[in-house]
């Protein structure tokens, strides 16, 4: 119950969202008194979070004062964490990079020497953007493997070694010193394709087809992360033959038969050099009949449990990424194709199916728009102007 | 943007779910000035929202008086029409009926027929309650088919000619002058059985099997409708054997396999007198073990498909309901053994699957349910306190 649309907070979600910039629109929408909007208004002016932006058109008299939320009021520190590879970044509060950097990083290390390696470039990271430590107001991680989210600890996630049940916001709340907010990768990728949206949509569902295939779901608006923190894990849905065995030790898995690692390992099995995903990608670049037949089959799969999905959740939107997205046409051709063959029919009448916009930069975008909601929420300006003031 | 934590639909909110009972919680929970809550909760007193209750328990000094939702403040209307059984409901605003009456009115008479029958029926319930027009807020509607909930309009309906495209509401607040809430019979059984949990769950599947086979979902708190309302059709996803054409004109859908129609169906064919569902119970209930091993393999494809649902949004309650469901023990546990073996460990940690408590009476709970979230949401407070004024 903290804050709703009288609060600081929520008038200020209205003017970063474009639904108000003058004080008389605060006025008109939340149906306040003029004096509370003007005091609340004040306060965050003081805070910096808004600022005055020279004069509105006005029909007689003096011009409103124009009102711009100041994505300079402070930094986010953003981090997504892969198996090798990790990006991390500063960035202000609409999400844009101040700096960043990538590295290897094998998250295999264990938490101890990869949260270290975190701390050490995320301070390098703020000297280099020349942000004092003052400024910081909220940390993103997202892991590659299942999170509580509630708790920010990994639960036993099944290629990450010696980080079951690690507390890894804690751990970083006590090195910097602000609220820090932890979950698994394909959440954040979706967070932040939603993010990167002209018009974000209130049904979206994010597809990452890379070594396996996992999932992120926007529904009513808000990331659905269900009971345990495991929503979204659609690579161990059971769908293919039922001979192969998937990582996860159970028979049958979509990702057992149509994700990276499987493309890679069938490839392989026919005779080509494919160690992953990325090998495949350049096979069917390449041309190669078999290897665009191999992910075309993927697709007509996915598409499958795609159209279950979508009978299930009408979404508006799916986006498709990870490494398995830069195949070409064939991939995204054959889960559309199955995809409106197999929905009802009122189920796509709004349905686009597409491409990741950021790609790569998904996940870090979407880790620092996860600090963001958090820091901006009312809840969290609450927190901030006591802070502030 | 109607409303938030200080306005006296918040306030009346956090009374109504048990939160707070004195005006000092009120002021801890939401963060208001002490004059501010007390005098919303003197407008909600004045508006017979709100009643004292005697005092609490103090440490010391006056007792603080409690306050309690007053369920007597009006009543709703409530209709769960089926396809060709409907029942009605004059309910208070805990969605207990005063008065209520069942009727057969085949949906196929069309609209006209059937709602000026339930404009009949609904004045002999007010009457019968002793309830004068003026105490009636809001109205609920269930209808047999696809709705869109957002204008009140049935959607294509397959078993209702005559309706695509009514407008139910316009129709029903024209004669009623109160708010009316239309949407389809699973979404509403969904509320009604979420509306009667002890404890609600924020995530949650209802799954009807009937004459067909439908689901409704709470996600996040909220019923979850989709992009069109079009969510929760799990009757045709298309899983079953491609030869058998659903009614929906559709190989494969799951309900063409293993609705109760499709039971019978079968048991036709293979000898028996089964014309609809209940014909199929009362075989199961005998012992028949051509209808038991029916029942089961039906048990098993729903529990696939249920298994894909849990993997993806990680539900922490299923809640089986529809005529079918009183086929017994064999049903439920062939689901439930389907829905373990199939899906991740992580996402049935906390899942129970259970039948349904209400039965048939969870589509009147929830339309009477559905208007009372209305007319006492925040926003439904302001229009509600405005006319009472």
């Amino acid at each position: 119950m903290a804050g709703g649309s009288g609060t600081p907070g929520a008038l200020l979600k209205l003017i970063r969202d474009g639904s108000a910039t003058t004080r008389a629109e605060l006025v008109d929408l939340t149906g306040l008194a003029r004096s509370t909007v003007s005091q609340r208004v004040d306060s965050l002016l003081a805070d910096r979070l808004l600022i005055e932006a020279g004069g509105a058109p006005s029909s007689g008299g003096r011009p409103p004062t124009l009102l711009e939320f100041n994505r300079n009021a402070g930094v986010v520190l953003a981090a997504d964490l892969g198996a090798t590879h990790s990006r991390l970044a500063v960035s202000d509060l609409v999400a844009a990079p101040l700096a960043a950097i990538s590295g290897e990083k094998p998250i295999a290390d264990g938490p101890e020497a990869v949260l270290s390696w975190v701390e050490t470039e995320f301070a390098r990271l703020l000297e280099e953007a020349q942000v004092s430590e003052e400024r910081l107001l909220g940390v993103g991680i997202g892991l590659p493997g299942p999170v509580e989210f509630a708790s920010g600890r990994a639960v036993s996630p099944p290629i990450m070694p010696g980080w079951d049940g690690y507390d890894v916001r804690s751990r970083l709340e006590r090195r910097l010193g602000v609220p820090v907010l932890v979950d698994n990768d394909v959440n954040i990728m979706a967070l932040g394709e939603w993010w990167a949206m002209d018009r974000p949509v209130d049904d979206f569902l994010y597809v990452k087809i890379g070594t396996g295939i996992g999932s992120g779901l926007i529904l009513g608006g808000h990331l659905h992360r269900g009971a345990d923190g495991a929503a979204g894990d659609i690579g161990h849905i059971q769908v293919g033959d039922p001979t192969v065995v998937c990582r996860c030790g159970n028979p049958g898995c979509l990702e057992a038969s149509s994700g990276g690692a499987a493309l890679a390992r069938d490839l392989r099995a026919a005779g080509y050099d494919t160690e992953v995903t990325r090998d495949v990608v350049a096979l069917v670049r390449a041309g190669n009949a078999e290897a665009i037949q191999a992910v075309a089959e993927a697709g007509r799969r996915i598409g499958a449990v795609l159209a279950t999905i979508v009978n299930l959740l009408n979404p508006s939107e799916i986006v498709i990424g990870g490494d398995l997205a830069d195949a070409g046409a064939e991939l995204l051709a054959r889960i559309r194709e199955v995809v409106y063959r197999r929905s009802t029919a009122l189920s796509t009448r709004q349905l686009s199916i597409r491409t990741s916009e950021l790609g790569d930069d998904a996940g870090i975008t979407g880790a620092a728009a996860m600090a963001i909601e958090h820091v901006l929420s009312p809840s969290g300006i609450r927190r901030l102007t006591r802070e502030l003031a």
